[in-house]
C-alpha cells in the first residue's frame, strides 16, 4: 500500500473544523473571518475485488478486478473515491499508483475548485480515465459533506425518478445462466451479455428461468449489420428492450445503418468517452451509456448525460465491477437516466463500503452528504 | 404590483429556520429527524429601470427597460431572480406577470428539485424565457444560501478567475460616442454597438479617445457578406477583438461564410438560446454569447458554457439592461468565459440591489452564498 501521508492534522485545528462543519452561518451573509489555509491530503491503497462469479465478455473472463480505493482529507472531513481498473481497459494498479503519486492537490486551496483540478490533472497526463474518475469522486463526497448536502440534490434531481437498475448477467453455458437468473429473481430488469456465438442460447436459457425486460449489452461482439439486424428484430420479440455497442466502435456507419434500422434502442458504450463523443455520434445511436471510470467523473458525467438529453438522446448509466464507493456516487446521477446498470457492487464479496442500496429493483438513493457512502472496513 | 402572498409564515416556524441555517450540522453523516414539510411561496413585482443613456440598438431606441423583480421564500431564506424584458423581444410586464401567476411552486416539497422546476416551467408554457430565468435565479439564490455557499463555488469554479466585462457604447452620433467613451474610462475593454451606416465613424469617435481593445456587437445589423469582410480587416486594424452576431441569425451560410475567412473571433448571439444551438452552431461561429434571459436561467447557461468549452468554442456571457440581481448570478458563472459582457447594472439608475462589483475593469465575485446579493431598497 501506497500513500501520500502529509503533515496534515498539524494545521487541520478543531477552529478551522468548526468552520466547515456550519457553512449554513453564511446564510446571514455575515463575512466569516478567513482561517489559515487548509490544504487536501490525497492517499490512496489499491485493493482487489473478489468477483461471486467469474466474469466473461466476449472477450475475456476473470475471477478479480482490480481497484484503487483513495480518500481525500481536508479539514478533518474524509471524501471517498474510487478506481476500478478492469485489465482490458489498460489502467492497473500501477498505472493508478504512478498517476495518483504525481497529483499535488496542495496547490488547491479549496476541495471546491474541481473544474481547475479537472483541467490540471488533463494537463499531468492523457488517458488515466479511472485515476482521475476516483478523484473526482472524492472531491465531490467532499465537497457534498462540506455543503451537508447529497449530490443529487445539489444538481436538482429528483431522487424520486430513480430507474431500475439492471442486474449482469455474463456468457456463459446454458446451466450456469439459468442459475445466475434464478439468482437474480429481485431485479425488475437483466442486461445479458451476447457478442460470442451462442447469443439465441442464452437468452433462450435466461427465458427459461424469467420474463423480465432484457438489455442486451453485445460490447461490439457483432461483426456482420445484416446479421445483427435480424437478431435484434429476433430479441425484440423476447422481450429484449435495447441493445448496446452492437458492433465496433470503429465501424461509424454499421453502428448507425443499425440505429437507423433498428426496432430497439442502440445505446454507444465503448464509443462514448467523453462530452464530444456525446455530440458525435448524435445519430450513430439512440443513447448512451456513461460510466464514470470511462469519463474521468461525476462532472463530465453529470455534463453528457444533460447534454444527450437536450439533443435527444436516451441515457443509461454504467459501471464496472465497482465497490458501493463508485456504485453510489454513479448512482447519484442515476435520475437522469432511462435506464441504469449500476450492479458493479452486487457482483462483489469484500465491499469496503455500504452506500445506494436497491430497493424492489429500483435504485434507492439515501440522504446523506456527497456521495452517500460510509466506510465498513 | 402584483402579488402572489399565501398563508407562508405561520408554517415557517423557528425551527425550521434553524434546520435550514445549520445545514452542515449533516456533515457527520447524522440522519436529521424530518419536520413538517415547508412550501416555496413565489411573489413578483414589476420594476421599471432607468437608464443613464438612450440605449439604440440597430433596430430601436429607449429609455427604460420593464423587469419583473421576483423572490421565493422557503423556511425564513429568500432567493433573488429577475426577468429583464427589452421590448423586441417580445415579453413584458403583462406576459411576465400571466406566466408567474400561473406557476405553483407549493407542488415541490424541496427548492433543491430544480431540474423538475425547469421540466414543469417547460411544459406550463413554451418561450418565455426571461420569466422562466427569473425563477430559475431564484431557486439558485436559494438554495445557495441553504448550502451557505456561491454557485461559483457549487460549480467548482475559481473566483479568481473571472474575465474583465465590457461596457456598452451604444449606437450615437461621434459627439455622444466620445462623451460616453470617457465616462467608460474605468473600464479595460468596451463593447461597441455596430449595425447602422455609420459604423466606421462610431469606432474613430470610441479612437479618438481611447485605444483599450473593443468588441463590436452588430445585432444582426450587416446584410452584404462581402462588406461584412472588408470591415472586420478594417475593424481588426482598429485594434477590435471579437465580433458579436455580424449578419442576420437565419443566414447560416453567411454567418458560417464570415467565420471561416474571418481574422476576428465571431460570437453568435441571437442565433444561440439553448444547449441545442451550441451543437447546432459548431463550425458556423467561433464562440457563443450566453444570456441568462435568452436561454432561462442559470442551469442552461452553465450546460451551454460546459459544452461549448468541450467543443473547442469560446464562451462570452452576456447581458439584458439588468439590475444587480441578474448580473451577479450570470457573474457566477463567468470564470468560464474568455470574455464577458455583463454591464447591465452600470447603467442604469435606479439599481434595487448590490452584488458583484467591477474592479480594475474585472468582474470581483464575493463570497455570499446563492448569487451574491443585498436588496438595498
Amino acid at each position: 500500500m501506497k500513500t501520500s501521508r502529509r503533515s496534515f492534522l498539524a494545521t487541520s485545528a478543531v477552529a478551522a473544523t468548526a468552520f466547515s462543519v456550519f457553512p449554513g452561518l453564511t446564510v446571514t451573509g455575515k463575512t466569516i473571518p478567513h482561517l489559515p489555509a487548509s490544504r487536501m491530503k490525497l492517499s490512496f491503497e489499491p485493493f482487489n475485488l473478489a468477483l461471486k462469479h467469474q466474469f466473461t465478455l466476449s472477450g475475456s473472463s476473470r475471477s478479480t478486478t482490480p481497484v484503487m480505493l483513495i480518500k481525500i482529507d481536508y479539514e478533518g472531513i474524509t471524501g471517498y473515491g474510487e478506481a476500478s481498473m478492469p485489465p482490458y481497459l489498460g489502467e492497473s494498479h500501477q498505472t493508478a499508483s504512478e498517476f495518483l503519486a504525481q497529483v499535488d492537490l496542495t496547490q488547491f486551496n479549496s476541495p471546491f475548485l474541481i473544474e481547475e483540478v479537472r483541467d490540471y490533472l488533463e494537463q499531468l497526463a492523457p488517458g488515466n480515465p479511472a485515476a482521475k474518475a476516483s478523484i473526482d469522486i472524492a472531491l465531490h463526497d467532499l465537497t457534498g459533506k462540506l455543503m451537508g448536502q447529497p449530490w443529487h440534490k445539489i444538481w436538482g434531481l429528483d431522487p424520486g425518478k430513480t430507474p431500475n437498475t439492471s442486474f449482469t448477467i455474463g456468457i456463459d453455458t446454458p446451466e450456469v445462466v439459468k442459475a445466475k437468473t434464478r439468482e437474480a429473481s429481485a431485479y425488475k430488469i437483466l442486461k445479458v451479455k451476447l457478442g460470442r456465438d451462442n447469443d439465441r442460447e442464452m437468452i433462450q436459457a435466461v427465458r427459461f428461468i424469467s420474463q423480465v425486460p432484457i438489455g442486451v449489452d453485445v460490447n461490439q461482439g457483432w461483426t456482420d449489420r445484416d446479421k445483427a439486424l435480424e437478431l435484434i428484430f429476433w430479441l425484440k420479440e423476447q422481450g429484449v428492450i435495447l441493445i448496446e455497442q452492437p458492433m465496433p466502435k470503429d465501424r461509424i456507419e454499421d453502428n448507425a445503418w443499425l440505429t437507423e434500422r433498428s426496432p430497439l434502442p442502440i445505446y454507444g458504450d465503448e464509443a462514448i468517452q467523453h462530452l464530444p463523443d456525446v455530440v458525435r455520434f448524435q445519430g450513430v445511436y439512440h443513447g448512451i451509456n456513461i460510466k464514470l471510470m470511462k469519463c474521468g467523473g461525476m462532472s463530465e458525467a453529470f455534463l453528457m448525460a444533460q447534454t444527450a438529453k437536450s439533443l435527444g438522446m436516451k441515457v443509461m448509466f454504467g459501471c464496472m465491477t465497482e465497490t458501493s464507493c463508485a456504485i453510489s456516487a454513479a448512482a447519484q446521477l442515476s435520475p437522469m437516466a432511462e435506464t441504469a446498470d449500476l450492479d458493479g457492487n452486487l457482483l462483489i464479496t469484500n465491499d469496503p463500503f455500504t452506500g445506494v442500496e436497491i430497493k424492489n429493483g429500483k435504485i434507492a438513493l439515501n440522504d446523506f452528504p456527497g456521495i452517500g457512502v460510509k466506510k465498513i472496513v
